[in-house]
């Protein structure tokens, strides 16, 4: 099976792999008529991104009619909260599910956004793959530019309906109206329809899109999602209206529980530590940077004067040199240096917290329960990204006591609905030992009790294993965050359940008390010939006297 | 928290969700200067599926620097065998890996196929989704076209050194060699350098490109890799020259098992069941058909003429019909009716196996082991795809008995080394219950014992989970052929392991008569006296009456 060939200089070696092979083969038997490279060629032709995403859509979440009507709400909700918060805007958002047939809907978005600029209309609705978020570092709900317009390209392609919107960016200005589809051929938008209409809404974005699809109740559905979005997002009101068959839904509101918007994640620049060969190359070449030291200060967070020079020095080249002309192997040099001298981790103002407070409201108002607890921890940095953990538990109340407890999991306030198992949240929700916290839990399993468990992540670049943003990829600092939030939750819910433990004996003691004194009562009255009068002052006094003894015992525990 | 608006028409409902609430909205506190629609639409632009990619390269399975390298690998591999077969070329691949730094390799690989057209060159390797079978229903092992470029791409932004590209296309013509990059902005190719060249190969292409990698060895090295497309692709041989720290490497060498190309498979039309509306809506706007009833018969595989005029009745629509005149609501008709009418099952001649007897021959060529059982199911269908799987077992040998089979997994001869818990076939091999032919097995677990377990899947469209092509989804008609796919196969094994462990008693017993009849031989001589030929000839019947009542005994198990 091995066989040995004689050994020669690299480039003939590998020539003569290729060659040395050509020369041992049997001539090749031609069973058929084989294809010129002249023939091939005329096959080969471009793929565009939509056509690619059309047929591969379950890597967006449109693997099936439940999750794509779930998935279009979701790629909705994402647009209009991202838009109101960069505008300064508290989010209204309305969402409306119209029945059309039992496996094909109508998804109404609507939001008081900033409104979106005609000419942007098409392009951000009508094409993959754009955006304004991708290009920059700064914690956001969208990330890639692709999906509103994959849901209304599943739309497209599931029910032949091109998706309507309507836009208005001020009282000043007039409205427009969309009928638009992706032509998928071009990844490029085709316009059906386009006119100015009379909008009695000040500013907003109104989008709907017809697709088939399933209508899920339970965890999965419309309703269930959107509550996690309401506990993530306390600054946003939501009104729903269900599908229903008589044409008459009962609308549910999520009522906004803070008048407060969260402060604004600042964008920031790539820290020196995580960033590549190739990419360096690229900001080298673009810099506007008159010399590599302030090139470095620039371009890099983190970088004082101080260590621009030290770079340079360790990477033998002058502080003074133009980046564009710093060649390969210099280059190659300075990529090192960058990545050994010793800097401050990246600032975190890129990303903003819900914080404990709010967090805490929030599930609340969500969720019926006797004791919450919520921990918000300290930003950290994973491969060069700033991230940090939030973690809240709601326990109690009439959630069912035996059963694994409901685990909500977030990024950048976004619910992740799907591919649990597969994410590092529950990862290390199952890793962390729940009996310490008298909770019990089977073997590699969620604990078992009345609760809800919430972790959220947030990052200005959440590393998820799939574009359908489903799960979070296991990186080790992150996991260590998770766990490190969980177990504080844990910590506090154990004294409570200590302390409700207590107050139940407790409470025994107190009705055994109540029950018999007065009996008592009525046997020394009888022994010793008491009046009414007497008996009631002595069962007073008894009651007291025991009351007071139970006191000091709290005391001594 | 439930709080109910009053009803109204859908229309004003839907509008009424978004405005009411803005209505009921508390003044929009405004902690910070919002962004208007217009600074919003400045920021907003272009993200070119190559920037889409690198950032998001973890998806195409360039997530660490030793996948990174083994996917350049596959990826070039992929290409080569897929161009030399569809020139009806017996594959002679050379693949080196030549190390630069303990942190970075040079990945060479060369084929003999027809080359490529110059024109071509820059588009194939340098942009993403560019290719032939995107667009095609056919089995190949590239499907995007994005594998090779990406690889570039990584290479470049971790080395930032371009590719080489050498290729030609014939004896009489010139060989073109190239210096090519992603242009990532715009997806374009960047050529560095291009030129015509000497090069003593008649035809073929060789892509050298330089790369962040680790060399692993094991089950995840380019050899174990190498040794598994070999077992898949019997037709091809494969020198590797593995990385050396003196430059002179062994050459491994895995020759072919079979002169034969496979038969080429042919491509199909879709099947009229499992089209979608939007789909058929734009063949109906570009089909050349003059009418509806040839529309059906030539844009689609398994409609007889008859079929296409029972599906135009049921749809309501003239089967003379142009299709582009075709509106909406017809087309939907058109739709269902296509879903209803009994048709036959898709063509399979679009997936070719590798067969029993190759697959055979090919797994006694890579695994050393003491018996052999290969099935191949015959094509079935799921979604409307065709496919059909083999499976294959090699049991015994200088195999580890205390450990786990190992699992080697395909797709269209192209081996899966990652995600194997989450494949289909990992799912129904642990589904098997082994234990019914003479295999111990964990629950829910695979089985133990010496053997290499393999499973291919073919198809014209395999479902994978992810662009890295890694596992394959859970469809319940893929499961149900692997599983019975891997009882053949083990009720084969359970007649070998049966047969030598009987096999092995039998030599018991034969070693005890050959040790034995001698001394008995020697007594009966001292009790009757008798000579040594007496004695040597008694010892002989003996042994023959023996003999025989065993193989009597043979008879009747």
């Amino acid at each position: 099976m091995r066989q040995t060939l004689p050994a020669a200089s690299a480039e003939q070696r590998a020539v003569g792999a290729g060659e040395g092979a050509v020369a041992v083969a049997e001539p090749p038997a031609r069973p058929r008529a084989g294809r010129s490279a002249a023939d091939l060629a005329t096959r080969q032709r471009d793929i565009s991104v939509s056509e690619f995403f059309a047929k591969n859509r379950h890597l967006l979440g449109f693997d099936n009619p439940s999750k794509a009507l779930l998935t279009t709400v979701r790629e909705a909700v994402d647009n209009s909260l991202d838009a109101c918060e960069e505008a300064g805007i508290l989010p209204d958002l309305g969402i409306e599910i119209v029945p059309i047939s039992e496996d094909r809907y109508r998804v109404i978005a609507q939001d008081n956004g900033p409104g979106i600029v005609r000419a942007q209309v098409p392009k951000i609705f009508g094409q993959l793959l754009y955006g304004s978020k991708f290009h920059t570092l700064k914690q956001s709900r969208g990330q890639q530019g692709i999906g509103i317009s994959a849901a209304g390209m599943y739309g497209m392609l599931t029910s032949g309906r091109p998706m309507t919107i309507r836009t208005r960016t001020g009282s000043r200005q007039p409205a427009h109206h969309f009928e638009l589809r992706i032509d998928t051929h071009r990844n490029r938008p085709e316009i059906l329809e386009e006119r100015e209409i009379e909008w009695d809404v000040e500013h907003g974005t109104r989008v709907e899109i017809e697709l088939a699809g399933t209508y899920k109740r339970g965890r999965h559905s419309v309703e269930g999602y959107l509550r996690q979005v309401a506990i993530a997002n306390p600054h946003a009101r939501i009104v729903y209206l269900p599908p229903s068959s008589d044409g008459t839904p009962e609308p549910i509101t999520f009522e906004r529980v803070s008048n407060a918007l969260p402060p604004e994640p600042k964008e920031i620049q790539p820290h020196p530590y995580g960033v590549e060969l190739g990419v360096l190359l690229k900001m080298l070449k673009t810099s506007e940077a008159r010399n590599l030291r302030s090139f470095l200060q620039a371009e890099f967070s983190r970088v004082s004067p101080r260590a621009a020079d030290e770079i340079a020095k360790l990477a033998q080249i002058g502080p003074s040199t133009k980046p564009s002309k710093i060649a390969l192997d210099s280059a190659e040099r300075l990529h090192k240096a960058m990545n050994q001298v010793k800097l401050m981790a990246p600032p975190t103002n890129c990303i903003v917290p819900i914080g404990e407070k709010l967090l805490e409201q929030a599930l609340m108002a969500e969720v019926q329960a006797d004791f919450y607890a919520v921990v918000s921890r300290p930003p950290t940095v994973y491969r060069g990204n700033p991230f940090l953990v939030e973690a809240g538990i709601a326990w109690g109340g009439d959630q069912p006591a035996e059963e694994p407890v409901t685990l909500y999991r977030y990024a950048n306030r976004v619910p992740l609905l799907y591919q649990q198992s597969a994410c590092a949240i529950t990862k290390s929700a199952i890793g962390t030992d729940w009996k310490n916290y008298q909770v019990t839990q089977p073997r590699g399993a969620l604990p078992v009790g009345p609760a809800v468990l919430l972790v959220h992540i947030v990052s200005a670049w959440v590393p998820f294993t799939s574009e359908s943003k489903e799960s979070i990829a296991h990186y080790p600092e992150i996991l260590k965050e998770i766990r490190l939030a969980l177990q504080e939750c844990g910590r506090r819910l154990a004294l409570h359940i200590n302390r409700t433990r207590r107050a139940h004996e407790e409470g025994k003691k107190r009705s055994y008390i109540k029950k018999y004194i007065p009996l008592i009562g009525v046997a020394l009255q009888q022994i010793l010939a008491l009046t009414d009068a007497d008996r009631e002052r002595t069962v007073a006094t008894l009651t007291q006297i025991l009351e007071k003894s139970r006191g000091e015992e709290e005391q001594d525990q």
